[in-house]
């Protein structure tokens, strides 16, 4: 059998929440002025209290909404896909395993929690969401789920991946949002930035700053974040619970778990329902896989920072290359982050996960082999997954033993052809930042004590 | 429930082939220069013969290798989805529901023959299949397919869709294929209308004409067609077989099924399976749609004409606009062609299907009002039958009553985001024929008496 589906009546009813298991309790986010930890109210001029209250909730499970499930039967549950053809190519006796989040309208994973956002927020009375998006897989899924609960939507898109995707844009206004290179003139953030510098690529951390500062001036205007936060992550964990029924289905365990990683949330889809087995001490491993030219988890430091680059949200306890990182304009935009979701922060400092770098020429050449046994032509970001995926197969054929692989296919690379292009086009050039570059960001990093 | 699922088990095992149960029977190809009826053997410079004799066969049910079963579990069995939520948009008391085959890695049907095709051909020596594309999608599909077997392909692409959509350019070679823009100077048909036109658009039937001629030159070099034939629609008919199992499921009864027509493969694989209850004399309908600026069936002309510009391939009994009809630039690039399946042709003829034709204002109109109610951005040739199946529900509701309408959702729009932004920007342009052209054209049919 090539695939593991799943019927609408077994779809998860939950979603599940690692804070009520992971064995060292992660640090709480603090106020960016005042240092102290904060509150529920601090949030609120950014957050329904719905979506607040699952951030710092400690129940175990936190059941899914009806509308929300209705929303995400759309397309969920999700294949789990026999990466046969795949196997063979690589010539490996390891089994492979696909988690197929690309089948959703907006081609990523990103829907799971994009739905549930639009939804608590339409719940709370708010009319407009605002947003950052990198490669655009994110602003595409806010303006797909807000168009579910008649929500405007506002994005501002990192300007590099604005200019190489137009396509992104074009899809974000086909489901009704309004879309705006990032920085831009909407913002005293941009505004600032732009007087510095008008030609700068952009950044998530720059966008950020701007949808942030736009809900934070209007009632009726919230934001909305794709990745990094408890409750995205939260959001997330349907993939990895879809995946525990899919593989108890057919008696399978699995033996390494394999996501990329930019803010964390599609690794932590797939990977926390399953940490519990390794905080009990089974042998599972968890890689989580980013480029080399953000590598925030290979060569950032471990503590608090900011999340955005003007300093304007909490201060959260993470991996980090400092908020004024800017990284290379690689074709994994999603990638291009300079923190880490606490909680993934947490577990690899803890070193329940084990965090790996790939070069865009390794995840390109992943990609190319998968899209010519699979078909399916993966996402940039994606590709990240596929690379540490071939490494694990190699390692485990090496030592002459044969493992259950799963990797989480986040999204599809259909916006991303100029990208594969540039690829077979032999034009692609690979970017590492300099000890020096790493050092001297890591030197923003307030000292909390 | 919001989806049908089949697993890979209940996938069907036999392609359904109309021919056995046809109430008229279709006239045969003839050859170009005698006129006489053409045989097996003038049919094998282009074919291999396990696909001439699927031409030619009476049997009604023809088995699926194994192999192409394989290949084809990667997404098939496809989901049958109710439409509710655009039902809802809509305010009808019908129901509507969509076949997706844009879940294939080439984003629609085109491989259900792809498939197949390239393996028979792998099967029978061949090295290399050639062929033309017009949107992209048949020329994606075949890319794929001849990975999958270790084929060569080669794909000539209708310009004004190569200059359009230059990521179906990458997609193809992502897979492995080649690709060059048609008319092109590798051919003497090509460097003939070259000559004449530097600047000519291309066409589907150029394009034929370009593929064919490098098939005929090379002993090892196979033409593959993505419509129009009897086993391509043949192979399609994996759609509508999978439909019926999946509504004998749910208990429910098909009134309306409609599909958009090219050279007429995504619709015949949806309807032929359930064409014998038609002529059985079962009351259910058929809708064929097509654009108002290629109306083939619904301005042109039943007789015998040939496939190509260049008059190279047999003369087919078929609706026809004349084998030098230039279609306007339409978005849907996979509806240019000047004629139709004979199978399909001859179903008009015999009243059995009922053609409508759309403008592309129509069918964009529809399709933004599917993605924003179901989320997924349709292609543009499958927004025809969204256009289609709006017309049917509005005259249901008029009438009073409530009908099940299936429409076949061919593919996604995810390559052609430049057409929605030329609606979206309220720029598009409609077409139609002048009734002067439409004669001119149909002049050229050959008289066969």
């Amino acid at each position: 059998m090539k695939k593991i589906l799943l019927n609408e009546q077994e779809m998860p009813r939950s979603w599940y929440n690692i804070t009520a298991d992971i064995p060292t309790s992660v640090l709480p986010p603090l106020h960016p002025g005042t240092h102290e930890p904060i509150g529920p109210d601090d949030l609120a001029p950014l957050f329904p209290m719905e979506l607040i209250m699952q951030e710092v909730s400690t129940e175990r499970y936190i059941p899914i909404p009806d509308p929300v499930l209705d929303i995400l039967s759309v397309w969920r549950p999700t294949p789990l896909v026999r990466a046969n053809n795949f196997e063979q190519l690589l010539g490996t006796k390891s089994k492979i395993f696909f988690k197929n989040e690309s089948v959703s309208p907006a081609g990523s994973h990103k829907p799971n929690t994009a739905v549930p956002q639009a939804y608590y927020n339409a719940l709370e009375g708010t009319k407009t969401l605002s947003t950052e998006t990198g490669a655009g897989q994110w602003g595409s899924a806010l303006s797909l789920a807000c168009n579910y609960f008649d929500l405007k939507c506002l994005v501002y898109m990192v300007r590099v991946s604005y200019d190489n995707k137009p396509f992104r844009k074009s899809m974000i206004e086909t489901w009704g949002g309004r879309i705006l290179p990032s920085p831009s003139d909407t913002t005293q953030v941009g505004r600032d930035i732009l007087a510095r510098d008008p030609n700068t690529p952009g950044s998530l951390g720059i966008a950020i700053s701007e949808a942030v500062e736009v809900a934070a001036g209007d009632e009726k205007t919230k934001y909305s974040l794709g990745s990094v936060l408890n409750h995205v992550l939260l959001h997330q964990t349907i993939i990895g619970e879809e995946v525990k029924i899919q593989l108890e289905k057919e008696g399978i365990k699995p033996d390494v778990l394999v996501g990329c990683v930019g803010g964390g949330s599609n690794f932590a889809g797939l990977a926390f329902p399953f940490l519990p087995d390794k905080f009990a001490g089974k042998e599972i491993e968890f890689i989580a896989a980013e480029p080399t030219a953000c590598p925030t988890l290979t060569r950032g430091k471990f503590g608090y920072d900011f999340g955005d680059t003007a300093q304007l949200t909490p201060l959260l306890a993470m991996s980090s290359l400092g908020h004024t990182f800017m990284p290379a304009k690689i074709h994994a935009g999603g990638l291009r982050y300079h923190g880490m979701a606490p909680q993934i922060s947490a577990l690899v400092q803890q070193g329940f996960i084990t965090p790996r770098s790939y070069t865009q020429k390794d995840s390109f050449r992943a990609a190319i082999q998968f899209a010519r046994s699979e078909g399916i032509i993966p996402a940039p970001e994606s590709s990240h997954a596929i690379a540490a995926t071939i490494a694990e197969v190699k390692k485990a054929d090496a030592e002459g033993v044969s493992k259950t692989i799963i990797f989480n296919l986040s999204g599809h690379g259909h916006f991303d052809m100029a990208a594969y292009d540039n690829y077979l086009g032999g034009d692609l050039t690979d970017f590492e930042p300099s000890d020096q570059e790493i050092k001297k960001n890591l030197q923003v990093l307030p000292d909390i004590s």
